[in-house]
């Protein structure tokens, strides 16, 4: 049994695009957006589209309705059959797929984000909320672990005792006290909450040089885990190499003649 | 001579169960809590005892008095004798001790937290403070280094730049800015301050899995210095023993039924 | 063709001691303090002084006029020649030279840190800056990269997401914001930018051990990619080493007696 049974006719994600950005939307509203295997199967695909499609400069992902992704349903049977027989859902990419983008990820978080919906948003580059939306990693409360990587990426987007705070309580934090925490990077009112997102993405889309993007994300997760001498080494090299591409010269004459660069999409290879 | 002398008939720690939580209050409130062999001792067997002690679920620890804890005792003539003659007090066990134990861990910091009550306060999960609470490494002012591993504890919870203030100029700041560095976690006025932090405690108790709670604590403590994959690895292989926990049967079933979970304390061994 | 031609006749960088304090100014006001080969040597120059100098105890750094630092002056041939030919430009000593100074180093960012600027900025300890001064990378809007281990200071200092939205979109923050993020430490009125940044300074000059402050900073880089268990361990070895210093027992004495304490200051070995 798939659960086509469970959204018969129902596009699990929407995607739109707007300029330079593509706007994904997790569509089960019935259930709070929660993550099913054809939600992740289709939301994984169209990140692969997103990566090969030179035209797509970013990518935004919001949900439908109320909520932004209540986590995994439990009455997706594929999910409970997976955990039930094997221990873990059947995947055949993993489930932080979207970490590995080479382009940026803004999540619109418009309401709660709970389980591997919480997750999720932490997968993100950047988390945009409403002032309510509610984030809750909810493992405790049900006997469950730091699932998928949460116990990496949460200390080091706020810091380790308000990861502590949130992973040891599974409490519920506002898009207002996220904020303050550094979990969400702006809060915006709901009814702007997703043209402010497409703004910011659409300014790196017209503005920032996709391959100096994607370097800088490759940047950043080595450096999570290298030393400075390290980091810095790999900056040195990738400098050179950024020396002689195209988007340089065009960054810098750009600037000079104060119009908008012209850089060049990021296509399948990763040239 | 041991500083039994020092404070003949005195109980150097106080312990209190409250419900699921177990109150220790370091109780030398006329030298300010400062740290004494015997203190050390009587703390770090409480722990032990917690950590055995299934109708346990967390513990928070307070000071006695105007002060949590001033630091080393200069006075406790066996932390002199130790600090001349081997260099370091002879310890059986390490001075990080709390780091380990398995159980939430609370500080609610009712006054001045130096030197090594400075440490002790960061070796706890969180910190509760009321607003003028002075925490101060006190290190560098006494010719001293930063010690027991406060240099890398603080910038994992405060960031680098605040650790490098904190740790270079062993300046004071009090609850509210160290709430704003994410030092303290909550801010409360005093008269509330033992019984807010001992509700959040109780929270957990009450509502969290004590083997999940564990897990994380582990998750935490092993993401800090691993790669993501090396995290993502061992959430996975943890997530398929908790399907296979009790307490993941008993999370859900108690939220679909809308009723408080009923799981199991833990006690001596790591099951 | 030398940028000696450029700045004819101008101290790049100028030098002046307040008490214990030194104070660096970028002083190519005409460009913003943009960065030349030639201030970089001066600069770095100044620095090692100031390292063997047992008189300096803290250095600020500032901008003459009204930037901080402008980032690499494209009009200095030997930067842009170095680029076209050799990829880098050609350096006898690391560009991040400032990170291994043993003395606190303090930015005072008046106006702009762009580019280079902004990376200098982050080589330093701390960061006090006017509520209106500019940061930014700039990176990725001329098609670069995260140069000079950015990549890797960021998020220590601010948080992996906090630091994405920095080096991804390379917009612009001010200080209010950038005190908020982390990234800088105080946020101070333009008229007592200098004076205020020199005064904490100063406190760690008259107050606190140099050695000890040597230690601090030493302990913290290797913390940043150690173990816990290492930096204990590390810490424990150099807290004997510090009990045996001269500065512990003034340090204790001095607080004692209620007075300043005379540590010795460091001078060009690393005793």
């Amino acid at each position: 049994m798939t659960d086509t049974t469970v959204d018969a006719g129902l596009e699990t994600v929407l995607a739109e695009r707007r300029g330079g950005v593509l706007v994904l939307t997790l569509n089960r509203p019935h259930r709070l957006n929660a993550w099913t295997n054809a939600l992740e199967q289709r939301y994984f695909a169209l990140l692969d589209e997103a990566e090969a499609d030179p035209d797509v400069r970013a990518v935004v992902v919001t949900g439908a309705g109320r909520g932004f992704c209540a986590g995994a349903d439990m009455d997706d049977l594929d999910v409970l059959t997976g955990s039930e027989e094997k221990g873990l859902p059947a995947r055949a990419v993993p489930c932080h797929r979207p970490l590995q983008l080479r382009k940026p990820l803004i999540a619109a978080v418009n309401g709660a984000a709970a389980g591997l919906g919480f997750v999720q948003a932490l997968y993100c580059d950047l988390r945009f909320a409403t002032p309510t939306a509610k984030f809750t990693s909810a493992f405790t409360r049900r006997g469950l672990i730091a699932e998928y990587g949460s116990a990496w990426l949460l200390p080091r987007i706020v810091g380790h005792a308000r990861a502590t705070d949130l992973l040891l309580s599974a409490r519920v934090v506002h898009g207002t006290e996220a904020l303050e925490m550094g979990l969400v990077d702006r809060v915006v009112e709901p009814d702007a909450l997703l043209d402010t997102t497409v703004a910011y993405a659409q300014d790196l889309a017209d503005n920032c040089s996709p391959a100096a993007m994607a370097a800088v994300k490759a940047q950043l997760a080595h450096a999570a885990t290298s030393t400075f001498a390290e980091a810095a080494g790999e900056a040195d090299r990738r400098m050179v190499l950024s020396f002689e591409h195209p988007d340089f010269h065009e960054g810098v004459v750009s600037y000079q003649e104060k119009r908008p660069p012209a850089f060049a999409g990021l296509g399948p290879d990763r040239s």
